[in-house]
């Protein structure tokens, strides 16, 4: 069976831009929208429209340069918005109205204020109304993960009647178990009359870390498309993180799916994101870490240097990392100081490396991590090279 | 039915510390272990006592100083491992050694180069003759998260008959699913003779970003244990956040677990680690990042304002956060804008507040934050206050 290819909506400069403190110019846009172009993301969301004439101009200036791409814009089930996104991206090559209505009782009730037929309403003129400037319509239903799966289904049936081509089902707040968000999806596969006519998409929060697992029980129990960001930026925790939910799929052929990802391009768009949104990236971050592929404690790197599969799922360099690294440290064995000392051109008796590696503990628990040249001071005296 | 109790393990100190540059010195340690106590941990893991004297020395000083907590050292299936663990941890109020070999193929075959009845042998032994310096001894099913589970489940009701009080199924790489990882638990509680004379452990590793998913799917299987790290630091990409798996479990009463952990207590430990260990935490990372409860976006501030929860599911408090912000940028609505003024002691009018928006959007396109003394400026020459 030939793997179901899951749809990557990239929302980088728009869920992700959004952040404090990593606002971009247009330039700045462009060039990531570029490069999320090359990557192979199916749809980029680069902006909402109506929010600021900044925002309007990098929409317009993206959808005018992106050919590959889906070229989406956001909007609020509001026609000024509608008009705004519809505006901005009608010079896109494929262009995409994403709108949408908070479906919650805390949405309903408390922001909007209102009911939830006139929420359903609302949402049903948004489709139609952006569906006069655009095939491509994306309904979301804000804080879908804590709606009631319920009018959940009936809102999304009435989307689709209204002619979305995708029904986003947001967990905004981050709050769902992924047991739960595949859960909800199934309901709605099963449920909702018409939803073979429309892709339904995951847009999961990470609040609680769940951002990832949560999207990938959403394509398992049926989602067909995964909004995420690079490095997973967003509000507040963030969203899916595009790098690790691309991965999941590439690593685990037991669940027949994939994504049309360029993967070897991932270090380097996590690096251009996080310095141009001036977002750094943790070190223990995972696939795109600057520690993801290094090996420290002694029985890894023993493990590591035996057979790099012991201790690796992902070759680095299918992701465009540097090689794992063999990192000394006082938690490092014999085989990796004896390991390095090869590379620098030393070959230690058994002996030999026993004297140097108690010399060298003592160092380590001292420097934390030791270099070639701590190395090379430490061989000096009886090293045969 | 009241919660079950989920133990916390922390590892900070242990497969936490054993990244690069991450290495403490002694009385660092023992200042993070005091917080660790504080925060109300379980057990401890606090090193590999045969890894280096530094270690050892550290392991020693704080099994004599916490009293709360169960002090436990690492150690591999070897008596001079174990005798170390011994020695470090002998005036603890309550030691575990922490032993165990590598079961999966890739490390029965590749990395220990043996055969399957002597690994079984070997972590029968180790945890006997652990059991002869201390009662709680914990065993350790190395990459038995790609381990064949009949075999697995083999080594575990062996090593249970052997005195295990606790049973660690490590996915060492990070390569499970979450409803893989959650079968995993499950088989063992169902096929493994004597299960029930131990308890079950989760320490999963967040290579593909599901360390934290994975653990809280091992719990609903029927582990009792939970391995994690402060900002879920460790080997490569990490272990399951320590600041995640408990939130998941205070938040989601419907799963009928929780913690000693006193939360308030997270983000102020977040930040000791972070600085000690020189491991700066992204401003995304769920729960204890900079942003975590950072509101930028028009639509989500206005949601805030009218009331919290429509975009928070914990209040900032309740982890020892600062207040949630409202951040104004260009994609901030008139709500926050207002708000803001507010605050500052400004009462807008409808038209002035439309024309201030506008000023503010040019201002926010170009600044990116918008501080209150931006806003003073803004507002002096038409404000009325």
């Amino acid at each position: 069976m030939p793997n179901t290819q899951i749809q990557i909506f990239d929302t980088t400069l728009r869920d992700g831009e959004q952040v404090p403190g990593c606002q971009l110019n247009c330039d700045e846009k462009i060039e990531i929208a570029r490069y999320l172009e090359k990557l192979g993301v199916d749809v980029m969301e680069v902006g909402f429209p109506i929010s600021s004439p900044g925002d309007f101009k990098s929409v317009s200036r993206i959808a005018a340069i992106i050919k590959e791409s889906t070229v989406c814009a956001l909007s609020r089930a509001v026609k000024k918005d509608i008009e705004a996104a519809a505006k901005a991206i009608q010079s896109a090559a494929r262009p995409r109205i994403h709108t949408g209505i908070g479906t919650s009782d805390s949405h309903v009730f408390n922001k909007l204020r209102t009911s939830r037929e006139n929420v359903l309403e609302r949402g049903v003129e948004a489709v139609k109304y952006a569906k006069t400037f655009v095939e491509d319509v994306e309904f979301y239903a804000e804080d879908a993960g804590r709606t009631d799966n319920e009018f959940l289904a009936k809102v999304i049936e009435a989307a689709i009647k209204a002619g979305a081509t995708v029904v986003n089902i947001p967990d905004t707040t981050g709050y769902c178990l992924p047991s739960e968000y595949g859960a909800k999806i199934k309901f709605l596969k099963e449920n909702v009359k018409g939803i073979h006519k429309a892709t339904i998409s995951t847009h999961c929060h990470n609040d609680l870390g769940l951002a990832t697992a949560n999207s990938i029980s959403g394509v398992m129990n049926g989602a067909g498309q995964i909004e995420c960001t690079v490095n997973g930026i967003g509000e507040r925790a963030g969203n899916a993180s595009m790098e690790e939910v691309v991965m999941i799929m590439r690593k685990h052929n037991d669940l027949n799916f994939d994504t049309r990802i360029d993967t070897k391009h991932l270090c380097k768009i996590s690096a251009l994101v996080s310095s141009k949104m001036n977002m750094p990236v943790q070190a223990n971050k995972a696939i795109v870490g600057s520690n993801a592929f290094a090996h420290s404690s002694g029985i890894h790197q023993d493990g590591v240097i035996k057979s790099r599969e012991t201790y690796e799922i992902i070759d680095p360099e299918e992701v465009g990392a540097l090689d794992s690294s063999i990192v000394l440290t006082a938690r490092s064995g014999r085989a990796a100081l004896n390991y390095r000392a090869k590379k620098l051109g030393y070959e230690l008796g058994k002996e030999e490396l026993d004297k140097h590696y108690q010399n060298f503990l003592a160092l380590a628990d001292e420097k934390k991590v030791i270099q070639d040249q701590d190395l090379v001071q430490l061989f000096q005296v009886s090293a045969t090279a």
